[in-house]
């Protein structure tokens, strides 16, 4: 490419970069991205780049494919309720061995090999993820509600940012691995989505990032067109009522719809799997999956 | 008790607590102490006690049983060449997984349970702790010097306590998990003796305490009544030249002498297994197990 | 006493060095404490415990026997409306010598003697407590409201705990002789107990500590078993109301009172010759003398 | 362009954005720059891309030219001895209005409207660079040394950067005129490539960028297939020397040799016309221009 | 003078002194008072003594009759559309180069000379006043609205003053040039009493001060006797509304009470021609010229 | 007075006020002036006045002629041995009384009542004068050296300025009481002048000024013409060595002494009874007493 090319490319993202300078930006690890080395190591490089030209990035991982694995190696079946994984004791050493251990310091040796500085924790860490014991109902075939042991599966009760904030002030990226802890300092499996959403109210990001691996909200999950680019806080909400959004896509839209009345100016739900998806969405005019916004 | 007693078992405390107001004391935690719950039970919260009554403590663990057990598990035989574990990449993925994931995050919990404040980091967090490939040399029974590939076994750069001092300073924790970083970004087994050292000297603290499951430094190792109390720097030195001290031993007074060399003022090498016994060691006139020291 | 019971001694003690850790505690010494030097060491021995282990301490003293006894010494007759001591030009400078020179240093040293590091000033100094000369009403036996000249006795105005806020914040003790400043920069005599009341208000302390020599609050004063252990602010007030509290211990709970209204958590009034009262009451399980607080 | 490319060109710049990040770079604008409208505006939004991705940007400019189409314009001619101005006080009035005031604001109007925040100012404010009269000698053509009094022209004594680093810390960049001040209050013309130098050895500034209208140091100054693209501090005082470098660019290399003796890193000689020069200099791997290094 | 009479004089003024002292104190520069070298000489030494005893001085100066004067000179004619300066592109040269060139910088030398520290900026530094155009709108002689375009005549919209409270706070005198800048990078003329009164109101200013030629607002005029020595705001609206006020003392009152509005605690129209006035104003019981006050 | 010569008068003190504005001075009240309730009251003014013109002042007073009376009131007859008070248990209580009580609290009202801010406190506070027995000797008739217990009079050992930086940091005026405190926590009756001095060698004072009741250093004691106005170090000390000084005036030119060694730049020996002498003496160009400066 000639060299002036490449000025006009760095020249147009100078006004995101303006936007962004200084603002928190809540990116939100999965979608079978982890599980990919070179997609993983393309996506912190990207990460890198971005919290070095002025952005402060917190990064919050899941890592359920993985843990289901070492679950499945150790002669242990994954059991799931509506999406939510039973954690037995056992199940939660997995976690801690396999979250907070492997997959938290693979992100942060990803980062710091592209010369970011990545701090990785978990929510027990300093107290800093409060929960308590998810009290699980549900509705059996008979139309009675139960409630249904899931374990040690947790519920966000508060979050105090104070070390994050320290780390982002400072230059540093946290890692973050989705436990939490409770009163009597026993540890909770919590949601990704979730931690990620109730984080990005906290520290009053400016952008939530959910990483997924499909192209986006679409209302025909089998067909990329009928992609939806924007959607209003309101929409949202009534395509969840209307039936339209299933499965996995409801729970990433209600943790944004959390961000959002938590502060959060904007909330994007994006593949993960395209290369620099983050830095495109993030750096240049073209918006790619869907974006989740206030509304008039 | 009667109610007056308990006044004057805390007055008595009290030179001890004003001599180490502010002050920071590096542990290492090993020595057998982590295998068994209830006994480490115990330690946090005394180490707990010490930091609310103004200390500042920096906890280094080790791990290695639980990493072997956890090798034997998966089928895979520990390796040592002199006392040095043989860390190929799936040994490494083991680490990452034992010490930075399950132990580290055991000792928060425990710590965190009795009210104390701690944060699980390693040395690859934040780049805290640069590291090398130690290029490890012996001596064959030739007589010829050959180096021996241990694998990702490491060797301490640079340290840069920022972040440590930071937690430490409001009144954080911090219990580090014993891995470095290289330039590249890749994870290094470190000794955690030697860690607890080079930190140690780093944050010029105040005191090192290693924990071990021996009674201290011993004439006869199978005679605690040969248990040296104090030592300063010049004998200890002199007791590993005259091979008075052994095996297991030598590495860690190496470590004291490596702390003591950087700044730090007192080295103690304890019993873990002894109930209470930093507590007692530090807020007591009676000592226990082996103190060096600087000497006239 | 055995090594391990020292540690469960110190270990009973950490629930209450964790509540009270960086509170301020308000202790008024008064009730004939000072005036036995044996008792006041061991009291100040016990306050720079509570200080070394994390509390912020103030402390105010009275000092009325010793005015009155000097004062005597000088052929001057100590004289009283109602509790108030009438003050005279004269008695003022006999209060500067005897309040904010002999007693306030008598308790500095004592401090200081133990390790601790106290500051003695007054109310004057810094115009940091703001008075104006008290207008005092009484009804005469023919039931007509007149004023009494009681000289130069003060009521607070206001109090500004910037320099006493500084002094706690960077570890200090700081000691209060119960004098106020006007406007013209004359010096006012103020209850030490109002004195406290006030400044542990303006400081948003947790605790309140009033000194006195009798054992609390009790329905019978000659009789101790009928000592109230617990009092709500409702039940303080109805108490005086009914006239069950009588005469000198009125005043103490009306300080009580206006300390609680103002933000303070608890008051105690303790007697202040059981030895260690101080310790015992804040450390320990088992409360003594009358405490104080909000009810629900 | 792709999507994808975009991301590659941006990335290509992280290792010079990581370099180069919190750190001082000082640019000298001259060389005809400023009097070509679009040729300015370009290297100013540059320059704003710069600040924004984390580098601290100080720049001193000149204004020759436009000084003396002033004084044309007003029917004065221009007077140089050997390059320098001859200033009286006429002239330095002009100085005054067209450096501090047209050519000053028109940098500091161009960079705010690319979203920079730039404060304008010249070395009178705040007194920060003190100078004296320039006591200038020549050697007549009879060899007799001789001192032409050039008038109000100074040499730099001392700079004080203190609000110039309050200002780049904060964000701003500051732009500065070359004017300073003697001790009575009176201000002085002087060099702008010496300002600068002097003002990032000060700093102690990583680079000094001197924008010239030729391509670089050249051993023809008609061939530009003759540019030097690098020099070591030796080689650049023996190009002097031996007379290889001629006129107006042996100040410039003068004032680049005073700024690496006073800790600057490299400087750079450049030719500021040439499109994205500065851009291309710092976030690409190919150089342009002449860099000055300190050489082994 | 003999030297107990120094010290009474110097000792009057205490009570101004310690009344003022840490106070902003806003002073606009006109009113010929610039075009006569001593008494500007003497002015700003006045200004740095009331800095150097305590007090933060702000600087906002006009400077109309020098830029119609080098209008004259370059053959363009100033015009006025009811006081206020036509600007077309040409003159807001002109106002770059004698208001924030030449003039400014005549006063920071003022002040530096002095012994003060004078910075001088124009609004347009780091954006900190932000202005709109004018959309200036008059009655034509048959009574239709019309909108006249003044040219680059602009409006206050916003003030950060974060640059000039550190620059006051570190003891630095800021002189201000009033020119703003709009969203697009364009510098716009603003009327320096209402910039004065703005600022006043951003900074919280204690007191706004104007200097003008006349000895303060006068029911006729011609005649100093008629003097107003006191006005409350109500009164001064009231003076206005009855048309008792005239031409070019109505924006005057008006600045002044935009900046009480602003919470400026009282304004002074001053001559600025009578030695020492501002000095008398504030340190002597003796009041001179018009002051506003809030009123009852 | 005209107003234009009040003006004169403040503008002439204008360069003193710029060259002590934020250093610190230190002055020792002494030399009858506190006796005297109406010299106080204006030295005081004085004083304030200083301060709130920007210089930082600390003040030590001594007191002897008070203790003294005071000891005589109840019966007990002072004792000196060459000038040193023998202080007994009995003596230092009335040196509380009297110099930290009744003294200290007059010089602080006196200052508050001017709008100033006095903190007034001793040496014991905060441990800030450590101190330790002074070992006194002396020769007897007979020649032999001899050691004369001269019960609790102490020398200092070490200062520590920490609290008196904060108080004239935050523009508060310490009024310190000359007592020290020695290891063990008793008082020690120090020298004023020598505190003073030491003192301003430990804050780095610019000046140290001691009052005393005569006009400074003479030549011949009865006769003020032979006072000498300027002393270099090197002919303070030949006018001891050679006899010249004499009794009372030779502590206080080794007070002086002692503080140039400790890096005061100029000290002062005045007449404390002259009116507003300190304020003359500051601020004016006609020195007044005896100054001691370094010489050439």
């Amino acid at each position: 490419m000639k060299m002036q090319d490449r000025a006009t490319v760095m020249l147009e993202a100078l006004p995101y970069i303006q936007e962004f300078h200084g603002k928190t930006i809540l990116i939100k690890l999965g979608g079978g991205v982890m599980e990919k080395e070179k997609l993983l190591d393309s996506l912190l490089r990207d990460i890198v780049f971005l919290n070095n030209v002025g952005m402060k990035i917190v990064i919050v991982h899941g890592g359920g494919p993985e843990v289901s694995e070492e679950m499945r190696k150790l002669g242990k079946k994954p059991k799931f309720v509506e999406g939510l994984r039973v954690t037995d004791e056992e199940t939660m050493e997995i976690l801690h061995e396999q979250l907070a251990g492997k997959l938290n310091k693979e992100i942060v040796l990803g980062i710091n090999k592209h010369g970011g500085r990545a701090v990785g924790i978990s929510g027990m860490d300093g107290n800093f993820i409060r929960a308590h014991k998810l009290r699980y109902k549900t509705t059996t075939s008979k139309g009675r509600e139960v409630e249904v042991d899931l374990g040690f599966v947790g519920e966000v009760e508060q979050i105090n940012p104070t070390v994050i904030n320290y780390l982002v002030g400072t230059g540093y990226i946290p890692v973050i691995a989705p436990i939490g802890i409770d009163g009597e300092g026993h540890s909770l499996n919590i949601n990704a989505d979730i931690v990620a959403a109730e984080l990005a109210a906290a520290m009053h990001a400016k952008k939530l990032i959910l990483l997924t691996n499909v192209a986006g909200v679409m209302r025909d999950p089998n067909d990329e067109k009928t992609l939806i680019s924007v959607l209003t806080v309101d929409e949202a909400q009534k395509l969840i009522q209307e039936g339209v959004v299933k499965k996995g896509m409801i729970p990433k839209i209600e943790a944004c719809l959390r961000a959002m009345q938590g502060g959060v100016e904007r909330c994007h739900i994006l593949n993960g799997t395209t290369p620099h998806v983050i830095l495109l969405e993030i750096l240049t005019k073209g918006g790619v999956g869907t974006m989740i916004e206030r509304g008039k």
